[in-house]
């Protein structure tokens, strides 16, 4: 690149690995490098209400982008968003968090400086943000351009949030950069452990009987769809996913048969999981939200597991062997097993059937018919852990669509500003949002940045006043699990001066027909849909799970 | 107490010392303490919309009522909380963070629960608190007394929030709780450090042909407010407060001169305290945003400081000494040193004389003077970071006012939840608020839960189209300091089903005067005023102060 300043670098490097959009919020220590930012050509700033929001968003981007960048200022802008950077690594999403501090020579004279406790101590937001990411620098004049390229590389191989503390007397120091473009490190394999497990794997397929694949989110995080659809196919075999994983495998495909987790699984799901041959679990994660809190019954000795950077065939685990290489070796042994296999689509195909009662309350089982016919292929569908995500996690999903949820992390209101970064990431899409009240709440004013944006959405707000989903668990009538009541089309035009969005009220099926009906002749717009539903009616998956919750956790378990 | 369960024994000892309302937001891991939160007479749920505005609330709470409380849920609650307890303590604001965790046995066993990362460790979350409280507690049923008690006395002791986990399993478990009240700690003296430090004090003081007095924040964290008064009009000299203390001293004594902002001070006041013989700083802090940054010019050899455990003469320091006794020392030396004094009310008494011209187009300076006129004696005034808390912090205000800001953390948007927990601690006085645009865009929503719970604020917005206080230091036109547009009379349409609030909208000076004259006939309804301002227009000592942090940041200052 030859000489150029270090915010620049360090926005070129982005630009290189594909980031197009950094989401943030202006503070008074970041200034000269949102300048840079402003400057730089195919980078666009995306300012944010609040940095919480930004973070979300960025997640979102990095979800669809496979990277994304947020930019905060020191203390109080990086604390805001550290829930959301936390949530990105938890989930495994590679956001570079990067954060304007004060001057050097600040930092080093311990001034008393605002956004600091006063008391010379400048580490305390870098503990925090150490906790939440797999690699982290200062930059100075002298090491920026090797430990931007050290932290971005971490990034990508990890897949997790990295976290770039730029000095605000930095950005504008010139340096004598690289060359050559970033040399990004993937996970990569030991060629002997992996010919083991590759031989060892063979034989456990082909002694198999029967086997079945469950995808878990490893495989959309490292960009393996590819290497799976290959092995599925070769094989044959039945296919599941777990919610986490949802749509990453094609839900319109042949051998696709639903959604796994557990004991809240159809029966035909669970049996073809649960008692195959020889079970191949690929970077699936069993955590209490997708298994139905733990519920899952799988035999350890039956299944060949893979991960990132590891492998297992039943109790013999392999270190060092790439996901990627693994799948490959996994294809190749040419083992075909087909068996006959009844697809959700066979089972469960009504959408295009769907006709709406009219004045028919609206209630959640019949809300989830519907808002199936109304997916088309491409769809990217967005849905807020609660009744939004446990309703569409058992919806067969249309071709190449793209489900986004955080069932890990679980941080409710995440998805709203998750949108605006899905959006940004894959313009060319329909984006649709199912969010809950209470959940919107939290996050609403992101709202007024998609319309800033001119972005156009469809956004589905589940309004049954209150957090249901914690009704679930417990509470179901406690105040504290009530919200303040709010005209959600008042809000929407109040977020947009120039009454672009269309605003759609439902709580009767042929309300919902007609609200969908506006989304599909308004593709040009932003689309409000406010679906109003009972208190405690919620998706039946949801209702279990928050029993399994309460019983877990509580001494004072609702009855069931 | 006799036996009790765990979480009523908390929740008792904190209304023991002056809880009666806890803020935050629900989530599964504390959905049984808010059962005994909701059954506990005495104290009530203030359910926020999320909870960075809970931990602002809290934050309000406290300064206004000695001591507030917090609950969050594990992981993501206590993570978007923390910026706002980060507040508290950079600000000195015992703040108690409670927390909900999963019970006792998932995190011993390690389980991959929701709301964590996957990996086992529930430790992260808890060290990010640890950076900024100053203590921590985890309850078990067997500690839960003794730890209870330990935190409660560190949060009253050093005035700085605390942190008290309370896993799912816990909060039900029964224990025999002591039968005494707290016995809370207060700062304490070493007698002999004492008589040293008074009698040093007393020999400057004689010594002294002037003596001033400087007061600062940690006199109103204490409550030495009593002790201070009667020390100054001891020695009836001149008193000044940093903005950080505005109103502790009250404004309208014949011995308060103004504020003290160093180079940015009235030239009288600077004179004052910069060329008296003898300072009296008095729980000063000299930190950037209050003194024009680092611009003060005092002299140590000529200063008594006196901060909450420590006391200095000069160059001398004594530890523990305790604020309180060196107030009550210096007192009961009966130096006298009366001066000639021009009072800040001499000097400026403007307010009732204003008189807005018609169609007058809306600018800083005249809106101050307007707002001057408007303040009553015990109002409760609540300025965010920016343009308001620069305006305001020059204004003389009437008897009785409190003043609340938050210059050192400076996290904009703060004021808005803060105002929820200052009404609610101060419920029979009038509160106003001050706020900028792009600053109420962070925590907007939390206007809702202000109607939600029939409270009757005056809220002014200054809507002057972006970020003003970063355009005062970098980007003056930049893109990246304009906000999204809002129309702000719909928003509170949004918030307010029941159609309760008074919204008007000012951009001349008789609009300004007619909204003022609503919000005095509608004490009994919350009343939103937004005052339309230039972009640039903003009060001379923050376009000041923007100059000073640019040039201490920034390569590429703003030219003056």
């Amino acid at each position: 690149m030859g000489v150029c300043t270090v915010g620049d670098y360090l926005l070129r490097r982005l630009q290189e690995i594909g980031v197009r959009h950094v989401f943030g919020v202006p503070g008074d220590y970041q200034l000269e490098f949102l300048d840079q930012v402003e400057a730089m050509d195919g980078i666009d700033w995306v300012g944010n209400c609040n940095e919480l929001n930004a973070a979300y968003a960025a997640d979102g981007y990095g979800r669809l982008n496979g990277i994304a960048a947020l930019v905060t200022t020191f203390g109080v802008g990086e604390l805001s968003a550290l829930n959301g950077v936390a949530g990105a690594y938890a989930e495994s999403v590679p956001v570079v968090s990067i954060v304007g501090t004060p001057a050097t020579f600040v930092v080093e004279g311990k001034q008393k400086v605002h956004h600091t406790a006063g008391d010379g101590d400048f580490t305390r937001a870098a503990k925090c943000a150490g906790e939440y990411t797999v690699a982290q620098a200062i930059l100075t004049r002298d090491n920026a351009a090797s430990e931007i390229d050290r932290v971005l590389r971490f990034c990508w191989l990890l897949k997790r949030p990295v976290y770039i503390m730029v000095p605000s007397d930095v950005a504008y120091e010139t340096i004598e950069a690289p060359a050559d473009p970033l040399a990004l490190l993937e996970p990569s394999s030991d060629p002997r452990k992996l010919e083991k497990f590759a031989g060892r794997a063979r034989d456990a397929l082909r002694a198999a009987r029967s086997v079945a694949v469950l995808v878990g989110p490893e495989v959309d995080r490292y960009h393996l769809t590819g290497q799976l659809m290959e092995l599925a196919e070769r094989i044959a075999c039945p296919v599941a996913c777990l919610s986490n994983a949802k749509g990453v495998f094609p839900e319109d495909h042949d051998q696709f048969i639903g959604g796994y987790a557990g004991k809240l699984s159809d029966a035909y799901v669970r049996e073809s999981i649960e008692n195959a041959d020889c079970l191949l679990a690929l970077g699936t994660q069993f955590t209490d939200s997708v298994t139905g809190g733990f519920s899952q019954n799988i035999d350890p000795s039956r299944v060949i597991a893979l991960h990132p950077t590891g492998a297992a065939v039943g109790n013999t685990q392999y270190a060092h062997v790439s996901m990627k290489d693994a799948l490959l070796a996994l294809a190749g042994t040419g083992v075909h097993k087909p068996s006959a296999i009844a697809s959700l689509l066979q089972r469960r195909a009504r959408g295009q059937a769907y006709e709406p009662v009219r004045s028919a309350r609206l209630v959640q089982e019949r809300f989830w018919e519907q808002f199936q016919a109304f997916l088309e292929p491409g769809d990217v569908v967005i849905a807020d852990q609660g009744t939004a995500y446990y309703g569409c996690a058992e919806l067969p999903l249309p071709h190449d669509c793209t489900f986004v949820g955080q069932p890990l992390w679980g941080s409710i209101g995440y998805t709203l500003p998750a949108l605006l970064g899905t959006m940004l990431a894959a313009p060319g899409r329909r984006h649709i949002l199912l969010i809950g009240d209470g959940s919107f709440q939290l996050t609403a004013q992101e709202l007024s940045t998609l319309l800033r944006n001119g972005l156009h959405p469809v956004i589905i707000l589940i309004n049954n006043d209150g957090y249901t989903v914690e009704r679930c668990i417990l509470g179901a009538d406690a105040s504290y699990n009530n919200i303040a009541t709010w005209r959600y089309d008042r809000l929407v035009e109040a977020f947009d001066p120039q009454d672009l969005a269309v605003t759609a009220k439902a709580n009767t099926e042929d309300t919902l027909a007609a609200a969908f009906a506006a989304a599909r002749s308004n593709r040009d717009r932003l689309v409000f849909v406010e679906a109003v539903m009972e208190r405690l009616d919620a998706p039946e998956s949801l209702v279990k799970l928050g029993k399994a919750f309460a019983t877990a956790d509580y001494h004072h378990a609702p009855v069931s």
